[in-house]
């Protein structure tokens, strides 16, 4: 039973339509948007990450499931794992400035302390307050929605490879990697206006994947308009590679979403009054899965689309 | 920084009402009962022990503290950390047996793949309906009040050493340990009598403690009272040992509440009613800490007095 066919067996378990088939960013129940994400040692961070910056990126990636659906941040639950005691304050610290900084309640949660030696692996429960229009989902984009991108796109690729020392390190790639920022109030924002939303967690392209096959139309995204950051150019050239390689890396919490044109200068507007980035990627067409396009010549997709886990 | 000394900085934290202070068995907010319980391969489970069962077990310590609350079970997100296949769809097959049993929805969760020969982990969030009159906490015993337990005590230490193999085993203690019943339905109907509830999950003594630490009074358990099962009489002798054993022997999940004596009736009648067995333990008074006796004998506090983690 690999990783899709337990979640397959989960799915047919999950039944009551809050849960979304398992196949949204959270869940949307009584009002309420909840999800859960786990981060693993070794798998999710690097066992020499600042302990602050696990604590930020653990908050973090559940906040951007919220954003996704629009919803506004409420509280968490924490599952912790035990290590050291100087790592444990650190994350302490680093948990409290994170909860303040997207007022957020510390509501309840477990602490355990796992056999000596195993990676240390933490989980938290977010809870967020369902727009009032409902939370757009995955599953509602239709053909002729234009496709849009929050932010810039490969940052946080390129800031792991930093932490790795595989290219020379700038401060705003390797934040981007350790300190996400869930588009919380953009995603309130623009909910009413979008089709549907999703948050980039894995990749834009095997996310993009899923909006497609949640929607049951065909996501065409134009790669010469993915948005690259300065910083990230500052390392890399302005090739197709380096616009594969963004739209394949993972961790960059940006939001992918679907609308109908005419809401084109709605989002705008909201994005300018907002001062966040967006970006038009593409189209959405009759069809299924993703199709890429340079300077309107067909790319094939990569063998590798994003992070599989 | 000690396990106490994050909780206490968690604390410092987690400053809304909702959260009790972290020292509940659960959070209460907007009508709902939260609660986040995490379990180790190796720390909380053995490592051969039936996926099911771990699944049964992983939803059953989590609705204990819904029933403590005298909450009503609604929904679960689960935080899954896969291993080998077949275990992985037994532990689903489990997971399905435990959710259909006490009606509860899986709304959402994670799929996480550990590094190789890291011990599993899970975690599991329940979300319940607080009752109207309010949930029960810890905190709520006053001196003069009647000490209650459901159910027997240390059935689930006996099975845990059956399956060591300390001891010949038998399937009452066995099924105690794998499977333990969480008391949903009698929390839900004794709750408006209560005063103070909690769940057994660390061992009698040092949750009673935890009660008597909350309330601010003194918890007076009587061991000659403690409700002991046949099956654990039938491979423990009955002597003080064993009592004692028992109430520091923890995974019994049952009910520990303080209530008014004017209550007594009312709590035998439902009690009756549900087929559940009640046992008046002893009293509380002016003072802290737990005191304990055995036939009016003063009896000192074991130097162990449960399940620390």
């Amino acid at each position: 039973m690999s990783e899709a066919e337990f979640i397959s067996r989960l799915r047919s378990i999950a039944t009551d339509p809050a849960a979304r088939g398992l196949a949204d960013d959270a869940a949307v129940w009584e009002g309420l948007v909840l999800t859960h994400d786990m981060i693993i040692e070794g798998i999710h961070f690097l066992p020499d990450e600042r302990p602050q910056d696990v604590a930020w990126k653990l908050v973090a990636v559940n906040l951007s499931d919220l954003a996704a659906k629009g919803a506004a941040p409420l509280g968490v639950l924490l599952g912790y794992s035990l290590g050291d005691d100087a790592w444990d304050k650190a994350f302490a610290d680093g948990l409290d400035i994170a909860l303040r900084r997207f007022g957020l309640l510390l509501l309840g949660g477990d602490t355990v302390r796992a056999p000596a030696g195993a990676p240390r692996s933490f989980g938290l429960t977010a809870i967020g307050r369902a727009p009032e229009k409902g939370a757009p989902s995955r599953s509602g984009a239709r053909p002729g929605d234009q496709i849009w991108v929050t932010g810039t796109i490969g940052n946080a690729g390129v800031g792991l490879a930093m932490r790795l020392g595989e290219v020379e390190s700038n401060e705003t790639c390797l934040d981007a990697y350790r300190r996400p920022q869930p588009q919380l109030t953009f995603g309130q924002a623009v909910a009413p206006h979008v089709h549907a939303m999703m948050d980039i967690s894995d990749g834009l392209i095997i996310d993009a994947g899923r909006m497609a096959e949640a929607s049951g139309c065909r996501l065409g995204i134009m790669l010469e308009s993915l948005p690259l950051s300065a910083a990230l150019l500052a390392v890399r050239p302005d090739v197709v590679d380096t616009r594969m390689a963004a739209a394949t890396a993972g961790d960059d919490y940006q939001l992918l979403f679907a609308a109908d044109p005419a809401e084109a200068a709605a989002i705008r507007e909201i994005a300018e009054g907002l001062d966040v980035r967006v970006t038009l990627l593409g189209h959405t067409a009759v069809g299924e899965g993703v199709m890429l396009t340079h300077k309107a010549q067909r790319v094939p997709l990569p063998e590798r689309l994003g992070f599989m886990h």
